[in-house]
Order: C-alpha cells, then structure tokens, then sequence
C-alpha cells in the first residue's frame, strides 16, 4: 500500500466484552500502515496484558500529572478507573501518512469527535446481549458484580451509537475484520482523499 | 448476505473508455443482490454488445416517447445520442431490499443527485490519461476523430468529479472491483443503515 499523504484517523468503541482487542489484533496483522495509539490507564493489567501493549499502565498520581500538564487527547473516568489518549505521537504519525486506530468508550469518541471531527467512528457490538454477558463470563475476571455493572454501561452506552459512522457486529471476528477493512479501503476511496490523483490524471 | 430493508442506489460514473462495463460483469458476478438497470439509449450497439444487457437500444422517436411519458429517473444526450434510465424498476427493486446499480454519465449522475441524494455516487478512472487514450484505441470501434472527442469530453467530465462520494482508480480490474466492493459493505455498516440491529441488540 501507498503511503498517504495524511493518515486517517478511526475511533473504535464497543462494550467491555464485545472482542475489540482480539478484532483490533487481527486488523493490525492484516493491514500495513496502521499504527494502533496504546492507551494510559489506571486501572490493573488483566491476566496476560503486557504494559506497553495493551495499556500503559500507569498510576493515579502519574495520570493527573498528564492531564495537568495537557498531554491527552481525551481522558475519561470508566469503572473508577482513567482511561486516557496521549496526543504528541499521534499527531506525527498522522502527519507521516501512518493510520492511527483508538481504542476508547464512549465518552472519549465525544471528545475526540469534538476535535477531530474527520475521524472515522466506527462501533463495534456483539450479535446479542446474551452472547455479550456470556462473553464477559467466559473471561473468568471478573466478579458477577462488576459483570452486571458492564453489562448495565454496555446498555447506556448504546444511545451513543447513533453518533458514530459505522456499525460493525462482532458475530466472528473474521467477519468484524473484513468489515473494518471495507471500512478503510472505502475511506481511502473517498473523492476528498484522492483528489491529487484525479487531478494529475486530467491535468486539472 | 441477508436481505437489507431498503437497497443502496449506487452510481457508477466515468469516461468512455475507462472499463466500466467490465468492472460492472465482474462486480456482479462475485456481489449477490445487485440488480443492474440497463439504460436506455438511441445509439447503436458496438459489437459484441447485446440488446437487454449492455442497453436497451430504441430509437428516437421512442425515446422521446419516454421523455414525454416521465418514465424515466434521468436522461441525457452525449455525443448526439440520448442515453436513459427508466424509473420503475428501480423503484420496486429498492423497496424489496435488492441494491440498483446505475452506469450514467455525469449529466445524468446530477440529475439524480437531485431526486436521490442518499444514493452512493462512484466515479471510476484510469491510471492515466495515456491510458485512457490506449484503451480507446485498443477498443477498435471508434474513428480517431470520434476518440478525440472523447478524450476532450473525459476531461470536460472530471471536473465533475469534486460532486461524487469515491473515487476508483481501474488500473487493475480486480483492483478496481474490490475498491467498489469496500465502497458498498461500508455503505451497509452505516449506523443509519443498522439502526434496527442494534436496537435489538440492546433493547432501545
């Protein structure tokens, strides 16, 4: 794939469950040129998460230090824990031509949306709730009260589905995959993003 | 694929010359549920092409018929020949949940742009104007004077270009088939276009 003159940058959002992180490993290995912007949390490594893969993990007092000195594209509080963006690597990678993926809930999307509005927002929600509660279960941690509190965001955060582009359903995680790829490809596709071409093909 | 509730208008521009009845078979072949509308035109047929499948050629008198009789969604008239495409079938294919794919000029493209403005609209181009020209040539059909004209109107055309959704770039057919076929799963993971999925998914 060609580089391009200015990456495209792709919020993904979805419920705690849903499969984004294996759906997000499957994208990276099939698609070149996208960089996917690890996020900071507070909040402590599952079983088998590595720091600096899927999170930075940091702590309270280092994540305030970030939000004071403003070096966040978006921060929000889920589950009383940060979830946070850092923005200087982002911008030059943008810049570079490299895509640059987000993975962060809803009330981050808001607030990448309200700076970046060409961002691509694309959620992603399971094939049912119960195929969503099962899949949180199958996890094996955490405990039933803390799944029946995702299971309660997961809900409330679905009324913010009508402000993203696109809906992908995570049925089969080939199935997401393709669907983001489309997703992509169409983005790369879009008039404003090839005008340099059109017009050096008809002297324009 | 299941069935949508309403089907995507699609349409597919670009300059004679460009491939697109090609990429338009092979599109077809591997997409299900795409209904193509052949046009109308007052032209005759090249060889090789065959009435019902390439155009529904008719006369003029007949044409002007249609025109007088609002049958149909556009018409233009390019190179000194009317070219058309009748509203009905359209219609009741979107109704059924079946995709309509269009091949009309820009002329004709505009017009549509007016009554339907959610349809998706594609121009296709070559790699490079050379080309264009070598794949006129190549074609064996048309007198230098009538691919001059061609030529002068591909350019005349591209201005259009800035009013269309995506932009293909038919270097490659297959190339230029998945571009078209990203464009469309894109379209169908549109949040407008799941709205009652993942109303259900999550009971809103």
């Amino acid at each position: 794939m060609k580089k391009k003159e200015k990456g495209q940058l792709i919020v993904l959002s979805g419920p705690s469950g849903v499969g984004k992180s294996t759906v997000i490993a499957e994208l990276l290995g099939q698609r070149k040129n996208i960089y996917f912007s690890v996020s900071y949390t507070t909040r402590s490594p599952r079983v088998g998460e590595q720091d600096g893969v899927n999170y930075n993990f940091v702590d309270r007092a280092e994540f305030e230090r970030m939000i004071a000195e403003e070096e966040l594209l978006e921060y929000a509080e889920y589950v009383h824990n940060y979830y946070g963006t850092s923005l200087k690597v982002i911008r030059d990678k943008l810049e570079e031509g490299t895509d640059v993926l987000l993975d962060i809930e809803v009330q981050g999307a808001a607030k990448v949306r309200q700076r970046c509005p060409d961002a691509l927002f694309i959620f992603i929600i399971p094939p049912s709730f119960e195929e969503l509660s099962r899949r949180l279960h199958n996890r094996n941690t955490d405990s039933e009260e803390v799944i029946a509190g995702r299971l309660e965001k997961a809900r409330l955060e679905a009324r913010e589905i009508v402000h993203y582009n696109y809906l992908v359903i995570n049925d089969k995680v080939s199935n997401a995959v393709s669907e983001i790829e489309a997703i992509l490809t169409a983005a790369e596709c879009r008039v404003e993003n090839r005008e340099k071409i059109y017009k050096g093909v008809f002297s324009l």
